[in-house]
C-alpha cells in the first residue's frame, strides 16, 4: 500500500481509492503507537471515534462523494480548542475534565471537509508559555517548542498529516520550526477564535501545522473566512482568495519574488551558531533572484517586543487576573508571572503598546508596497533544552502587527535539529503569500531526513 | 433588619443602604443551609465567589455606583448555561466537569447589571424530562416539575430572588408553575441561546423565573435583546421595549386587558381536580372585566403537541444522535427514547411539522388582533408525584410557536400545592405582556404562604 506523507500526496489516493480513509488513520495510528509513548503529543486520542468517522468517509468514496482534498485525512487539534465530546483542557489540572458541547467553528470546517479528527494535542497551560510534557521528536532532550507543542510534534511525527494551533507570541511558527514542520499564522481575524480559549484576544490567531506549503493552503482555505458567531472580527470578513489558483499561478512561472531579508532584531537576536546556515540560505536564494539584504526595521521596531508583551500580560491579566487569585494552584509559574505583570500595568503604558500597534502597521504597510514579502530566521536557535519552550522574539511582532507568516524548515543544524526561515506577507494576502512560500520551498528544496528515534 | 422577598422589594432597600448585598447573600445562603438538604436544587454553589461578588458590590455602592435594579440581588443559574469557571453539567455525568470558559451572553449581562451568580442550578439530564433529584418544596414527595427543576424550587425556598431558566416544551412555565413561582417564557430569539445547551434549536428558550411581575420584567430588561454572537437569531434584534414604562402605564389605569380564555386542548386536558379553582379564578376576573369565554384553538391546534414532540425529537436527535450511541449509559430512558424517535421520523413527517408551525402561527397572529392576549391554566394538574416531571400540554404549543407567556400562580390546592396561571401575549410585545400580567396578578391577589418544610 502506497504511503503518504502529506495531504497533497495523500488526496489524490483516496480520490482514486488507492488507498481509504481507515487505511491513512492506521498510518497515523501505527506512529502513535510507535513514537507517542516518548513524544507525548497527545492529551486525548479518539481511536473509537476516528474509525467512526474513517468508516463514514470510506463509505462515502465508495458512493462517489468527494468531500473535496481533506477528505479522510487525520488532524490533530490543539487542546484549547473546542472539539464536540472530547474535553478541551487548555493545560489546566482545573479543566482537564472540561467536555465541548460543540465544535469550535475552525473544527466544524474541517469536519465537514472530511477530515478525521483525532484527538487533542498537548497545549502549554492556558498557552502560555510553561514547559510542557511533550519532548521534539528530533531530540528527546529538547523542547518541541511552545504553545502549540503537541501539534507540532503530532505532525513532525506523521501521527497526523496536519494540525490546528493557535499563536498569542510564537505560538505557532516556533514550535513548528523546532520540530521541522511547515507553519502558517494566518492574518489576524482570518480564522475565527470561536470556541478557542483566549489569552489575549487583540493577538490571538488560530493556524496551521502541517509538512509542506500546500497542505497549510489546503486546510487554510477550509478554516478561514467571516464566522457568523463572532461579531468582533470586522477583519474576518474579507473574502478568502481562491489558494489553489494562487499555487498554480507561482508553479506556471519560475517566478522570484520581491523579497526583503528584514535586519534589526531579526539579525541581533540570531544565535550566532546558526548564522552561517541562514547565510547560506541566503546565498542560494540570491543566486535565484536579487534580495534586497538586511533592510531595517521601522523605527518603531526598537520596542516591539517589549509592547507586545505589555498588551499580552494586560489582556491575559483580563481574562485570567480572578481566577488565579481564587485558583493560584492551577497556575504554573511563567504563566502567572505574565498574569501579574499585567495587574500591575498602568493603563497608560497599555494606551502606549496598543499605539504602538497602529504605528508599526503604517510603517510595515508602507514598506510591504515595495518589497512585499519579508524573510526572516524563523526562530533565534535551533530546540533549547525542555526547561524552556524557547524564545519567540521573531514571531511576537507578526503577532503583534497581525502580518500573516508562514514558516518551511530548511536545514539541519550538525546536531540535527531543524531550522526554519519565516515569510512575512500582506494582511489578508494569504494567497500571495502561499505562491510566494511555494516558491521557496522549491528553491530551499529541504529534504526531511527519518526521524531518529 | 428588613427581609426582602422579591427583587421590586430589595431594590430600594439596596438603593437607600438600609441592607447591603451581603446582607442579601446571607439572607439566600440562610435559606439554603435551611432547605437544600430536602430540596436540592443545586448542582453548584459558590459561597466563596458570591461573597467575592457581593463585597464588591457592596463597596461600590459606598462609592456611589448603582448598577441599577440587579445590584446585589442574588441569582441562581440552570445548569446548561454557561458561567465562567462553574461547571455546566447539563445532567450528564460524563460532562459534569465540565468548566465554562466563559458566560453565557445572559449570564454576563446578569453580572454586568449587577447580579450576584450565586451557582447553578439543577436540570434534568440535557433539560429533557427524566425525573430530577430535586423534590417540590410544597411537598416532599411531588415533582418540581422540569426541566428546569432547581430553578424553580430554589426561588421558592427563597434561595435566590431570581433565576434563569430553559424551555423547549414546558421547561420553565410548568416547574415554575408547580412550585409557586412567577414566570417568563420570553418570545423565540429574545433572548439570546449563547452558551445555552440545544436541545431543539428551533423551540429552545432562555427565562426567568422570580417572585412577582415586575421581578420577571426587571431581569427581562437586562437579558432581552441582539447578541452580536448569535448570527442565527434574526429576531433577536427587535428592539426591546422599556419594561418599567409599560409597567408604570398599566398602574396608572386600572385597565382591563382583552383578555381571552383559550378552550380547545387547554379546556379538554385540565385535570378535573383544578377545574373548581380555574373556574372561581375566571369568575373573579370576570367581575372585572368581561372575558372573552372559551375561544376556540385554531383548527391546526388539534395536532400541536403531536407536532411539536416531532420537531422536538428530530432536532433532540441532530444534536445527541451521534453521542447516544456511543455514550449509552449517559442518557436516562425518557430522553433516549426521545432521541430513539427522532432518528426514526422520516424527513417528511418533520417538514410537515416545521411546516404546520407557520400555519398556526399565522393563525394565532390573526386571533390575537382581535383579543390581545389568551389566558389558559398553566399546568394541567399540581405537581404529581416525582416518578415524572408533568405534563407540557399548555406549554409546549407556545414553545412551538414562539409566543411570549407569563405564569401566575393565583390559589392553592386543599393539599397546599400551588396553582398557576398562564398568559400568552403577542411576539415581541412582553411590554403589554408584562403589562397585562401585572394588572392580573393585582386581580388575583395571591398570597403565598410560608413552606410547609
Amino acid at each position: 500500500m502506497p504511503e503518504a506523507r502529506t495531504i497533497t500526496e495523500a488526496a489524490p489516493l483516496i480520490r482514486r481509492g488507492d488507498i481509504t480513509p481507515t487505511d491513512l488513520l492506521d498510518q497515523c495510528l501505527a506512529r502513535i503507537d510507535q513514537y507517542e509513548a516518548k513524544v507525548r503529543a497527545w492529551v486525548h486520542i479518539d481511536r473509537e471515534g476516528a474509525f467512526e468517522q474513517a468508516d463514514r468517509l470510506t463509505a462515502e468514496l465508495k458512493a462517489g462523494q468527494n468531500r473535496g482534498p481533506l477528505h479522510g485525512i487525520p488532524v490533530g487539534v490543539k487542546d484549547i480548542i473546542d472539539v464536540f465530546d472530547m474535553p478541551t483542557g487548555c493545560g489546566s489540572k482545573l479543566w482537564a475534565n472540561s467536555y465541548a458541547r460543540r465544535d469550535a467553528t475552525c473544527v466544524a470546517r474541517l469536519r465537514q471537509a472530511g477530515a478525521i479528527i483525532l484527538g487533542k494535542t498537548v497545549t502549554t497551560a492556558y498557552a502560555s508559555f510553561d514547559p510542557p510534557i511533550t519532548r521534539n521528536p528530533w531530540n528527546l532532550e529538547c523542547t518541541p517548542g511552545g504553545s502549540s507543542s503537541g501539534s507540532a510534534a503530532a505532525v513532525a511525527c506523521g501521527m497526523c498529516f496536519g494540525a490546528l494551533a493557535t499563536q498569542t507570541g510564537g505560538s505557532i511558527t516556533r514550535p513548528a520550526s523546532y520540530c521541522g514542520v511547515y507553519s502558517l499564522k494566518p492574518t489576524y481575524g482570518r480564522v475565527s477564535v470561536d470556541g478557542v480559549l483566549p489569552l489575549a484576544p487583540s493577538l490571538d490567531h488560530v493556524g496551521v501545522m502541517a509538512n509542506c506549503v500546500r497542505d497549510l493552503a489546503v486546510v487554510f482555505q477550509v478554516i478561514a473566512g467571516p464566522d457568523e458567531r463572532l461579531g468582533f472580527s470586522v477583519k474576518g470578513h474579507y473574502p478568502v482568495q481562491d489558494m489553489e489558483a494562487a499555487l498554480a499561478r507561482a508553479e506556471e512561472q519560475d517566478f522570484g519574488p520581491d523579497l526583503s531579508v528584514l535586519g534589526g532584531l531579526f539579525h541581533d537576536l540570531l544565535g550566532p551558531e546558526i548564522r552561517p546556515h541562514y547565510s547560506e540560505l541566503i546565498d542560494r536564494i540570491n543566486s535565484r533572484v536579487t534580495l534586497l539584504e538586511r533592510t531595517a526595521t521601522p523605527a518603531q521596531f526598537s520596542d516591539v517586543l517589549h509592547m507586545h508583551r505589555v498588551v499580552m500580560a494586560v489582556q491575559a491579566a483580563g481574562y485570567h487576573g480572578d481566577r488565579l487569585r481564587r485558583h493560584p494552584d492551577d497556575y504554573p509559574p511563567n504563566v502567572r508571572a505574565l498574569i501579574e505583570e499585567g495587574l500591575r500595568h498602568p493603563a497608560v503604558v497599555y494606551d502606549a503598546a496598543l499605539a504602538a500597534e497602529e504605528d508599526i502597521n503604517d510603517q510595515l504597510t508602507r514598506m510591504l508596497n515595495g518589497v512585499r514579502f519579508f524573510l526572516t530566521p524563523a526562530t533565534t536557535t535551533a530546540a533549547p533544552d525542555p526547561s524552556t519552550t524557547g524564545d519567540p522574539a521573531f514571531n511576537s511582532p507578526w503577532s503583534f502587527t497581525g502580518h500573516p507568516t508562514v514558516s518551511l524548515p530548511y536545514t539541519y543544524t550538525s546536531d540535527g535539529m531543524p531550522l526554519a526561515v519565516q515569510l512575512v506577507g500582506s494582511p489578508m494576502c494569504e494567497d500571495d503569500l502561499f505562491a510566494a512560500a511555494s516558491w521557496l520551498q522549491r528553491v530551499i528544496g529541504f529534504e526531511p531526513r527519518p526521524l531518529p528515534l
